[in-house]
Parts: C-alpha cells; sequence; structure tokens
C-alpha cells in the first residue's frame, strides 16, 4: 500500500504528521481552556504594550550650550560699590554646566613671603611651615609659614551671600539632541514656537513648559530649595532634560520634559565641606613684584543633565517577544490534562478518559529482561501491546 | 498487565510518553510543511545574524585628550599686528572638548563706574541703573548705569573674521577606549601605525583615515560647513569618534571611524542668539585702582564624542534566541491543520480526515447533566464513547 | 450522536482537545526523558541566576564635585623660593575631573614682538616667520619671528618634576548618583560613616576602602604607575567609581568600589607627544604695554569616572525569559523519538513501535492523480486508509 508515495521519501517530503487528538465534548473543559488562553493573552498583551517590548530603543546623543544673563551690584565696606557681571561672577564655563557664584570671600595683595599662621589646622591648606614662631597678635604667638601673605581669612562666608540678587539670572539654555540608531534630529527650542515669544518667555512649568529661557530663582525654586540659602555656601543644582521619545507614526511624540533636583547633600551638618566653593585668583605685577587678589568664590554650579530614549517599533524584537510567550499557551493542555488525572472527575471518568488518551506499549527487549528474571512469560516479538 | 513495570510510578521514570501521530502521505502537505518550516528558519537566521543576536554588547568607557596647534597674525586699526598663539585663542581647555576663538570684540581699559548706557535694552546684560539722565552724544540722553566703564559696545562681529587662518590649525586627538566586561583596551594611535607617519599626516577620511591629527578647516568641512561662514559668529561642531567593535575571534574588528557634523542651528534667523561666544577678561591694577580687557570671544567649540559597543559571542544569548524562536515551528502544524479543515480539500476528504485525528468523547458529567433535562438518554459509566 | 453539545460550536468552546498519547513502558525511555529534562531545568536555572535573567537594569546618572588641598614649595635658582597653593597648580577645575600641574616650564616678560626663532619646526608652533634673517646667537643665524618675545625654550621638562610633592595632596571627592528609574539615590559619602572619621581617614582598599578622601601618590600607585617619573611629563589617571547594586530586598547592597588605572599611554616612545601638558598665561600691562608670563603647565589630569548599573526584579523580564527556554522541554521527545527510530531497537522493536506512534492515510486527491497515471486503481471517496 505505500507504492508510489515511497519514492519522495528524503526529508519525508511527501508524508504530513500532525498529531492525533482526544476531543473531550466538555463544556466545563472546553470554557476553561479558552479561558485560560484568554488570561495568557491578555497578560501578554498588557505586558507587550505597559513595557513596549514591540519597540528598539536608542540613547540619546546629546550637545549643550548655556548663556547666562544678569548683573548685580554689592555696596560692602570692604570694596564700595561693585558691578558684577557674568565675566565677574561665572568666571569658568564647561560644556554641560555652569557655574554661578554667589560669594566671595576676597583677600587682596596678596605676596609670596613669610607670615604668621591664621589658625592650627590638621592640614595645612596653603602654606609651608618655617619652624619659626612669630606674634600673631597682642597676645598669640603661632608658627611662621611661607605662603602667599595675607593668609586668607578663615571666616565663613558672609551671611546673607553678597549676590543673593544672582536669582534673577537669566540662562538660556540650547539643547541638540541626536538618536544615532534612528538618525533623528531635535532641538528644545521647538521649530513652531515663535521668535518674538523666545525673546521674552521665562520657562514655567505650566504656562511655558517650552521657552529655553530660566530664571535661577525659578530652577532652585523647582528643586525645593530656598535661593537665599544655598546662595550662603553654595551647592550643585541639576536640571534635567529628559527626552522621551515614540518615534512611531502615529504615537510620534518627542518634546523635552525640564526638571530641577538639587544634586549635593543639603544639610550642612551632615556631610564634609558642605556647599560648592572654590578659589581663582588675579595675578599683578607692580615693579617686578607679582601679587595676586585671591577670590573663594562661593556658588550654584547648574549641571545640566540630559537623558532620554527613543523607542520605534522592531519587528525583529516584536518576533522574538511573541516568540518567547507563544510557549506559554501549550502550559494550558498541560495543566487540564493534570486537572483531569487529579481531582475533577470520578475514578470511573479518569479511567475512561485514560483508556482513550493513552496507548500502552510496552518495551521488548525491557519485558525480556524482566521475564529472564522472572521466568514467567512468552517473549513477544517487537514491542508487547498491553 | 501492568505487573513489574508500576514498581517504578514516581516521577513516571518508566514510562516514556510520546504523541500519537497521524501521518498523511500527501506531496502538496508535506512540501508545504517543510518549505514553511524552511521559510521560519531562514527568517530566524537572518534575524540573528542581521541584528547580531547571538551577542551580548558592552558600551565603551572613554578617555579623550586634545592638544591644538598653530599661530594667526592679525593687522586691525585698532591693535596693530597681534600674534595670536593657543594660549591667547583657545582660553579654556575641557575633558571632551577645545575651543578655538575665531573672532573678538576688544573693550580696553575698561574700569568700575557710572557710565551712560549705549541701547536701550529690555534686559540690561552688564550694568544697573542709577535713575541719573546723562549726555550719550551730541544729540541722544540715555540712562546713567553702574558698570564696568565703557560699555562694551554691541555691533557685531567683525566680517571676515579675525581669526580666519584659524582653518589651518590643527589638532591632535588621542582617544583611549575600554569596554569594562571585555576587559579590552584599544585607542585611536593604532599600534601598526609608524611614529614617522604620524608626526606629518593629516587625517583625511580616504586617504589617510586613521590618522589623529585634523586640520580643523577639514573637520568644518566634513560638517558641510563653511570656515569662513562659521568663524564669524562661532559655532558647534560634533567630532564623532565611532568604535562599532567585534570582538570574536574571527571576525574581530575594533577601528575608529572618525564623522563630523554641526551640532547647533545653522540659520542665524532661525534661532536666538545664534552661534557660540562667551567673554572672558583680563584685569590689571594700576597705581590701586583695577580695570580689565573684555573680550566677547567668538569662536568654535568642538566636542569630541565617543560612541561605540562591543559586541561578543554569549552562548546564554544564543540559547535564549533560539529558545524564543522554537515555537513558531510548532504555527507549522496550526497552520496546516487549519488549512486542511477549512478550504483546500472536498466535504468528503475534511470528514474522512477528521475521524483520523479526532476521536471524540462526551464527558459523562455533562451529558448526565444534559440528559436530566432531556429525560432521553441512558447516564453511562465513566465518559460516553461517541 | 452531537445533539445537544454543538449548540455551542462558535470558539469550540464546548469542546476541550488534547493529544493522544503513547505510552511505552520503558525505564530507560523514561529515565532518559526525565534525565533530559532535568539537565535542560538545570542548564536554564543557572543561565537565569548567573546572568541575572530575572532582573531589569538601570544606568547610573552621577555627579561629582572634588575639592584638592595640599601646598607645595620650590626653590629654584630662576625664582627663589615659590608657595605653590591649590589656585596655582589645579588653574581650571571642571565638573568629572580635576588637573594637578607638577611641572612647569616658564617664560616670563613676554611681550608682542619680533625675535629670532629657537628651533627650527615643521610646524611653528606660536610664531609667524616675518622673511627677515637676524643673528640668534654668535655662530647661528635664525629666521625672524613675530610672535610673543621671548619665545618659550623647547627645552624638556625640568628632572625631577619642581612640585613632586604634589604626591601627598589629598582630593575630597563627593560622589552622588541616582538610578532614575527606580527612584533610587545614594552618595559615596555613605549614611554610617562617623563624622570624626572622615575628617581624618584616608582611602585604603584595605583597610578605609570607603573614605572619600584620596591621597594622590596613593592613586597614582593604584595604577601602577611611579608618581616621579609621571609627574615629570604629565599623565592621565581614571578614578574609578564603580557602583554595581542589587536592589532586591534580600540581597541589598550598593557600595561604592574604587580603582585606579592609567588612561594614556605610559611609553612616551610610543606615542606622540607623550603625557599631559598645556599652555596658560597671566597677563600683566605696564605703561599702557601688555606682556604676560606663559606657562607651560605639565601635570596630572585625574579623570573620575562613574559607572555603574542597577538591578532589581521584574516578572515581566522573568516571564520572557521563562517563556524562551519553554520549548527547549518539546525538544526532549522529539530527540527520543527520532532515537527510537535510528539505532537503540531492533527493525522489529521499530516496525511495532511504528504502528503504534503513526496512523497513516493517504491523500485522496493525490492518489487519483497517481492513479490517473497509473490507471491501476480504484478511487476512494475520501481520504484512503493505508
Amino acid at each position: 500500500p505505500r507504492g508510489p508515495a515511497m519514492r519522495c521519501s528524503p526529508l519525508n517530503l511527501c508524508e504530513y504528521e500532525t498529531s492525533k487528538l482526544v476531543r473531550i465534548k466538555s463544556v466545563k473543559l472546553g470554557s476553561l481552556k479558552w479561558a485560560l488562553n484568554g488570561v495568557i493573552l491578555l497578560v501578554i498583551c498588557i505586558m507587550l504594550l505597559w513595557n513596549k517590548e514591540y519597540q528598539e530603543y536608542d540613547l540619546v546623543v546629546s550637545s549643550v550650550t548655556t548663556k547666562v544673563k544678569g548683573v548685580a551690584q554689592t555696596n560692602t565696606a570692604d570694596f564700595g560699590e561693585v558691578v558684577w557681571d557674568v565675566v565677574d561672577y561665572s568666571p569658568n564655563e564647561e560644556k554641560n554646566s555652569f557655574f554661578v557664584a554667589t560669594n566671595f570671600i576676597v583677600t587682596k595683595k596678596q605676596k609670596q613671603g613669610k607670615c604668621p599662621e591664621v589658625c592650627l589646622l590638621v592640614f595645612s591648606l596653603a602654606s609651608v611651615q618655617t619652624g619659626v614662631c612669630v606674634k600673631f597678635d597682642v597676645t598669640t604667638k603661632t608658627c611662621e609659614v611661607s605662603a602667599w601673605c595675607p593668609i586668607e581669612n578663615t571666616k565663613k562666608p558672609p551671611r546673607p551671600a553678597l549676590l543673593t540678587s544672582a536669582e534673577n539670572f537669566t540662562v538660556l539654555i540650547k539643547n541638540n539632541i541626536r538618536f544615532p540608531a534612528f538618525n533623528f534630529i531635535r532641538r528644545n527650542i521647538l521649530p513652531e514656537v515663535d521668535g518674538n515669544y523666545l525673546k521674552k518667555c521665562i520657562y514655567n512649568q505650566r504656562t511655558d513648559p517650552y521657552c529655553p529661557i530660566f530664571r535661577l530663582g525659578d530652577v532652585v525654586q523647582g528643586a525645593r530649595e530656598n535661593f537665599a540659602d544655598i546662595a550662603v555656601e553654595g551647592g550643585v543644582i541639576g536640571i534635567q532634560i529628559n527626552w522621551d521619545c515614540d518615534l512611531n507614526r502615529f504615537f510620534n511624540s518627542c518634546l523635552p520634559k525640564y526638571s530641577f533636583r538639587r544634586l549635593d547633600e543639603k544639610e550642612s551638618n551632615r556631610t564634609l565641606y558642605p556647599g560648592l566653593n572654590f578659589r581663582f585668583a588675579r595675578y599683578y605685577t607692580e615693579n617686578g613684584v607679582e601679587s595676586r587678589t585671591l577670590y573663594k568664590a562661593f556658588g550654584i554650579r547648574f549641571d545640566v543633565m540630559v537623558f532620554g530614549k527613543a523607542g520605534k517599533f522592531s519587528i525583529v524584537q516584536l518576533i522574538i517577544y511573541i516568540g518567547s510567550t507563544l510557549s506559554y499557551y501549550a502550559l494550558t493542555t498541560v495543566f487540564i490534562d493534570w486537572l483531569i488525572g487529579t481531582s475533577c472527575y470520578s475514578k470511573e471518568s479518569q479511567q475512561v478518559y485514560s483508556e482513550r488518551k493513552y496507548e500502552s506499549v510496552q518495551d521488548r527487549q525491557e519485558v525480556k529482561h524482566t521475564h529472564t528474571h522472572n521466568a514467567s512469560l512468552h517473549l513477544h516479538p517487537g514491542l508487547l501491546l498491553v
């Protein structure tokens, strides 16, 4: 009976094999099966949509430029009336951050020389001891040190801060982003925004969420800090720009979302050297002698942190995801078969069901082996039918 | 009949169950099955190779140092003949970027004081109004301001740019990268490159793609910009170093690929404060009075952006990938069974096929339930055979 | 016989289909099946635990501030006794890195003018040739150049380095990290660490692994370099802070791990412009004439590189992982069926087994087709039973 069809035996090209099924007519089991499959499908779909498993992702590549504006005026006993512009209070610029000095300790006319130490520290910060003792004031003698003299006064920073009005300074942040994998470019100055609007807008989370000009006071307030407080000792504020982009055609969205956060430890007493300060100097020569004015600048460093990712539908990701969940449908049958075999049915039903589901056959070789030991049964040719 | 074998019942260690199959001798169905399986295998293999799903990835950790070389000479009415070296035109260096000033507005001998405002801006950038009105020139009166006087001229930057010859400056970029997960280190100065070659080479995409010395004019041209144009108002150019490394033994490749791109908005009229400029000052004292020379420097910031990833064969990734695609082969049978049941075959064939494929059995309990209502049939012990 | 049950035919809600199985009573096959399944389970579990496939990951967002302390004294023929404090030796600060100058070539009182070239370079670094020849010393004539005169001496940096004592400087590194996806914040100054301890501790890999204050000499030594050597020409040292966090409840751990590595090429002869140096100047005016002191500073740039990732149990990741491995269990049956069909059993056994496993049926249409050609067999209604 296998005559003509046997000709195409390699690879079984002329045969199609499919499982023989036992069909149990049972509303209970049928409903259970479909209910379970439905639950699995639902869970898989929810996971798919919730985690966007159908997308491939790319991380942002970003470029930032900042421009601070504003001018402050101070009137102190030491220096009289002084105007501070951006060159004075923002001495060094960086790519992704800018520093605004808000408080100063100024030590004028320092020269290299020998002078009495101001205070006795474990680590002498800016001087080398000469080993000689000199008068510091009428009552005290301290060690003489080689240093830039006079030594910087280690008093605490002025309170309130000298440049508290820096609160009203503004900063323009330009941010160009790119997702290399999708060849997608965008700027935080949105193309649909009007040029005149840009010239006078100030960022506000509710009313002007896409204005790229920020008032420093608003930024600090957005980080839940008080500008007057942070201005005294300085600190680090993060300006986070979050791009969560969906580049699919119908859900297309790619807008910057700004948020602000203090990045250093707020509570002075819980940390070492609280706040943020650094020293810089302006050097002069007069009659061949070099002198310098030392500035200990306390201030706020604003770190512009751009992060984001873009997702785009990827057929490969979807196929892999579906493939890795398909197997769960097989578990429905495994589970219901186990259910039938254990609990739901009477012994009789199980017996009948089992007879239809399973056809038993005995391994011939093992039976032979067993019988050799038991010496009681015939040997059958091939497998034993039980 | 289940005598000796039943002894090993726990875990069914002595039974092996396998599906009973219906074998349909049909060249059409057999070929269809193998064709479908072949297509699935092909798609899976293409996806595997195309997306390199068999690899695990690590992102680059990078360190960059740059060194700009070159000198320019200007001859202007204001300053006479001046030579600009790297200290003058590249005032601040950063880790991953360098700035080359190409144009200047210089305001000499500024002193703190009061002077007439130059122009009436909404935001006064560098001065505080005193509330007094003074003569600005013969015909105009403006408000008096406290500021560094004289106030910087808000004229446009010189055109052509003062240091257009910065085009011929060169920069050496050293880039060390590392893939921590694979403990793999590499430099952009390739070990096989000759020392003498390095001393005189200039990067060229075609002829010298691995030379780490770049002519600034070439970089700007590579970003499809005109150096003379960008030099006037400044801008940001990205020097992208892309490391796409395959660390597998046979496909081993890990070479830097350079590309250039303008990162800021090119068209002046479409953006606020186009280009790139910042101010810095040199401070002097004469006879105890501080003065400064204010420089508004326009220039090009070159951001060196290193990105890349390394892939290496991972047996775990491969197993997961294959596992998530294995299920698709089961779909072949599901599909063909559905095909047989619906369209391809005559009603008669379907009937015969169905009889062989399915063995039906009626749930005893539900039949009883049904019959209680219908009161017409016998109750069978166990499941009903249909 | 399909009376009442047929009412719920859509979706087959009232039918449950399950594979008909052939049960072979064989200890060998049964054991083999369970052994294979056990091996698969073991491999899957090992992969799961080893690669933590049950976790979702987030990359670190980091903020760094550094504060260098220390003072050095030099006594050279040229300058006499000079004290260097942090303002002098660390001229520019950056967000994630700090520079400590360890060696200087100082050129005092440079003025714009014309002077003889010191040496003949291919690329003239800091001067423009005027085309005139002038006496350089008694025996040599060189080309006259426009430049800041006198031109910087291109001699090699002093050996030993001027500020070799920078080895004893210390740096406090503050690092705040965040994992945005898990809203988890942490600092490298651990909350359980005592304030008094912090004031005097120095990092040591064994005894003080969580002290945030580093002695520069220890850092360089940790990178397996000699401070006195690297101080001469400069270099780049990476201070890597690795946060490998497990945010699950029971395995909770998130501690910084510091490591040090030299990032530039160590061997001078293998690279172009070895070490690290940059020039800066201090500008002066006397009687309206600008002069400058040029510093070529050799030194060590310390790059603070923060990287890390946090893992947290994710039910979705676990479900996808298990789903993509479930398919492998099906392979056990495929493999054993193939085994039975090929090698282990005698022809007779295979025949018997095959008869039970497979029910063959001939495609009616193809038989008809074949018979049309062969003209030898009856046409059967429906599929042929073989």
